[in-house]
């Protein structure tokens, strides 16, 4: 017989004692407390009795306090579930898993699902591999799923390394894995039906694979509605969900469909005061609302919290405290097949939030597996700093580069050229076109029209495409900001006032194994190296790194006169190739609504 | 690769082309109806597109029209996802699972969950898989979950064959078998706990088992409260259910610990006006209330219906018929892990049922997996007749008794006794005492004071058990009844004014291979063969049953003065060792309570 059922066996049975009264006790009961019920919606006075990793019961604790019996008076505050984010980048917080969960724990949260999305077009199932490993090391509930498709348009870049449907069956049943991440391959459905519909076929193969095995497939939906989005629901296999739905309409259709909408409220995109009107104005069911945060910078981590700041924004939207709470707890458990969490109920794991304060959802202490992690903001127990092995490290495979190579050729004096426009905390970008001057047959970056080169090589070793285009709005007025950080390929974005010092950002970049430079009148003058496949730090700690972001930030803005807030975040998502209008990748400008390569100068 | 998988990628790939446009088009269309919304709990005029068996999707239905496409207005009617039964028995109504299919598809229900305890206890493995056979061929969807434990009480009473955990491997992996069913052996927790704990050791390497291969366990729960009903939670191995529950507290706490409350509403038990309240007066989030039927006869079925009217009933407690209709729904689809069913989402089953009244659930119409199979209360498709193979038939191995078998022994004159007592609709039962004459060293029966023995006569061939006692409350003025449905173990039960006229009907439930019959002044004045396991018909219709079942209660009625309605069903529980206070089993009188066997005379 298995040993692991043997196991629980004897779990179920010792829990079983311990509550028919044979001599033995819990080991914990939190007494006078709100016990928050996920389950019925309510919240009323009783105990929580726990013994070992889980609560035997929620009930009268009378002859289950033995001698040894550790008994907390918890009056006046409320004994929650621990809370879970449902998607999450952790390469957003540039941060280990251990760090981020350091950050994340104290506020509450027990439960990470993370889609390792960029790591995966980085460095591929080794990658992501890596991150599970580090994910079973952890105090908190780590889980992980993988993209079904990298790069997200074969067509129009250039990944590290190709991702689709032969590599499901390695990847879905490794540790830690439990299921397909976003699938951004069909969420601009019509496109993709019309241009790649060998990507929906390839796609729909991963799918019926991880169905068949159990597994759970997140959407990624934005914008679709009607027989489109009911395309793109069946091609994730079943019951799906979208962090990608930001009108309150789109809300409401997506329910209706019986999408999960994973309301999105994270460092980069805000969407759950829209989302959430679905619920408060339409009074929809809510049980297949959830919160997530997708992305979170290191800072807000360490100044605003995690899933209780968005609780408690939500909350402030018009949502009853407990109903939030639905929303992180039960309802992505429900959604994730996840039978041992989400409430507080008989054999279930002891993850526990306990709250001072529920509308601000002030979380005093956290309780992860019975035992008491973090108080006070605070964790109790060591999360030892991880260091990632050298097969994720290295990822730049690119020789230096000489500012000749980003020079963007036209004849003659002047040239018209394509300009992509940052749009301002929206991975949307403009499209557009400026006249600038040629000397010696190489475009001239001119600051005064604000319209500079941005180039973006690939970094892998693969091909050594250079694709270049212009930019306008970062307002740079000296020097150049390089990363690569690139969505979603990954690949080295550049853009600055001139070549050399562009090229200079990059060799700095290359230098240091993958990270952000910046360089200014020939220097470089700061740089943030990301080791672990050019997107992580596993040798910063977390308020290390904002204290380094903010550095950078400040030198971008103070010392290159740059305008944009958060520079390296927006160049970052320049080069999405699958939101509208204009993105950069290493094969060029893509027009994104037509899938296809534009040169940089057309006329 | 895995051939099922390629034949489900290809069903995504041909359902995205259609919603795509690409010259495909729906089989079927409803237009101008009401949509029933499970997951928002919401009614709004949509359009329901169907494709082979499944949903495309419920939108506006443009392009997906072509010229063969059979489009059916169903204006003023609202369209439902089909009903499902979470809990019940087909044996309740002796008839072949295609036969109660017959019945109940018509009133809207598409997917029972039946527990073939009865047929476990009488024939063990052999019987439940043959029941998964023939639920293999029904078109509606069935599935079973099979008892952990037979018989209920080991040390009390023989079954047919003893079921324990060696058994789950070989069961829980046949097809069809989803769960464990309704485990029984730890409904009365501290009793089993202080009496028989080695039941609770096997049942938790059962539930442990059934938990690791990803299978649901039902649990039994009858006044359990606080800790008893946390230990009998976790004895389940996770979340779990109850359909035992009789009062709104009892439904309130075990809501509120998570259990989803299974609120009977069936032909012998109505629990769902109490249950209901603690949605309809304490307010609480109804995601894990179901409705279910536990026993329904055929006469039931054939007059009122099924799902239909159970939801009728409820909406008519203050439900409101959306969240009733989840209750049948999303709700039992969530705790069963059915994600192909329970909303009308793309890509589920097309299991739909059109409703023309909703507050009354009158149902017109019905699809499975995209056909209409029934109308207007009447089946369009032939379920063919189902004959069960001979090895789950001469289930009852007893050689003919004679009438000094049965007799009850006493010296003296007179002598008392103990009595059993009738309680009109319960499955619970008085205990009392009275004197009788004794004549010839044999008790005599008194009808004016109506105390008849009672007999119980182990019927599988293992010992050749008779256990005896004496009952009231039958009312019974001459002749005898018995019958091979004694719950659970089903040995032959038999009550009677005399002790030749028991003998004389016993052999007629043994010549007959198991069923009901009654004698009386020394002739059999009427019988119904049950072959299958001594339980159920193959070869009666529904309606010859619901006809003959009349019959024999107005035979016992008017032949033998039988005062209690449904005497055969008030017979048959009074074998159910579970149910206090006080039983008969092929042991003896059991006293339930006690947990022991006590002899009929005592003075």
């Amino acid at each position: 017989m298995d040993p692991n059922i043997i196991k629980k066996a004897m779990e179920y049975r010792r829990m079983i004692d311990v509550l028919m009264g044979d001599n033995e006790f819990a080991d914990v009961v939190l007494i006078n407390g709100n016990v928050i019920n996920t389950i019925t919606r309510e919240s009323y006075r009783e105990d929580v009795a726990i013994k070992g990793k889980h609560i035997l019961g929620v009930c009268n604790s009378e002859g289950l306090i033995g001698p040894k019996t550790l008994v907390i008076d918890v009056s006046g505050k409320y004994i929650s579930p621990g809370f879970m984010d449902s998607h999450m980048h952790f390469e957003s917080s540039m941060l280990t898993i251990s760090e981020f969960s350091r950050f994340s724990i104290p506020s509450g949260t027990t439960t990470l699902v993370a889609d390792p999305h960029e790591i995966g077009n980085a460095l591929g199932p080794v990658g992501m591999k890596a991150m599970a490993d580090e994910a079973a090391l952890v105090p908190n509930h780590v889980d992980l799923v993988v993209p079904a498709l990298a790069p997200d348009c074969p067509m129009l870049e250039t990944a590290g390394v190709d991702i689709n449907s032969k590599d499901m069956e390695d990847l879905l049943n490794y540790k830690h894995i439990i299921g397909i991440g976003e699938l951004q391959g069909f969420s601009n459905a019509t496109h993709v039906y019309n241009n790649t519909p060998e990507i929906i076929t390839d796609l729909v193969a991963s799918t019926a694979y991880a169905r068949s095995i159990g597994k759970t497939v997140d959407g990624n939906a934005p914008d679709l509605f009607g027989k489109e989005l009911a395309a793109h629901i069946i091609s994730t296999g079943g019951t799906t969900s979208c962090h990608e739905t930001t009108a309150k309409a789109e809300s409401v259709e997506k329910l209706r469909q019986g999408v999960y909408v994973f309301m999105r409220e994270g460092s980069t995109q805000r969407n759950m005061a829209e989302c959430i009107k679905a619920i408060t104005e339409e009074k929809l069911d809510s049980r297949r609302a959830v919160l997530a945060t997708d992305d979170m910078v290191s800072e807000d981590l360490e100044k605003l919290g995690h899933m209780n700041e968005i609780l408690k924004r939500t909350i402030a939207e018009g949502v009853d405290p407990i109903e939030a709470i639905q929303m992180v707890t039960i309802n992505p458990c429900t959604y994730f097949g996840f039978k041992d969490r989400g409430a507080l109920l008989p054999g279930y794991l002891a993850d526990i939030a306990i709250i001072s304060d529920l509308n601000n959802m002030v979380v005093d202490a956290v309780f992860i597996e019975g035992e008491l992690v973090a108080a006070n903001g605070e964790m109790l127990i060591d999360i030892p700093k991880y260091t990632y092995p050298n097969t994720v490290k290295n990822s730049v495979k690119l020789s230096p580069v000489k500012a000749e190579d980003l020079e963007i050729h036209a004849e003659g004096q002047s040239a018209k050229v394509r300009v992509i426009g940052v749009i301002p905390d929206q991975n949307l970008s403009d499209a557009g076109d400026a006249n600038l001057v040629v000397k010696n047959g190489v475009v001239q970056p001119d600051t005064k029209q604000d319209v500079l080169p941005i180039i973006c090589l690939e970094r892998y070793g693969r091909n050594g495409n250079i694709g270049k285009g212009f930019v306008t709005n970062f307002g740079l007025s000296s020097g150049a900001i390089a990363e690569s950080i690139a969505h979603d390929t990954h690949n080295i974005l550049v853009t600055g006032t001139n070549y050399k010092d562009m090229a200079l950002a990059v060799n700095r970049v290359i230098e240091i194994g993958g990270g952000i430079a910046i360089s200014n009148n020939g220097r470089v003058v700061n740089d943030l190296p990301l080791p672990v496949g050019g997107l992580i730090t596993d040798e910063l700690s977390g308020h290390e790194v904002s204290e380094k972001i903010r550095e950078l930030e400040d030198d971008a803005s103070s010392k290159l006169g740059c305008k944009v807030h958060a520079p390296f975040m927006h160049l970052s998502f320049l080069g999405l190739s699958t939101s509208p209008k204009w993105k950069i990748t290493d094969k060029g400008i893509v027009d994104v609504e037509n899938f296809q390569i534009l040169s940089p100068v057309f006329e």
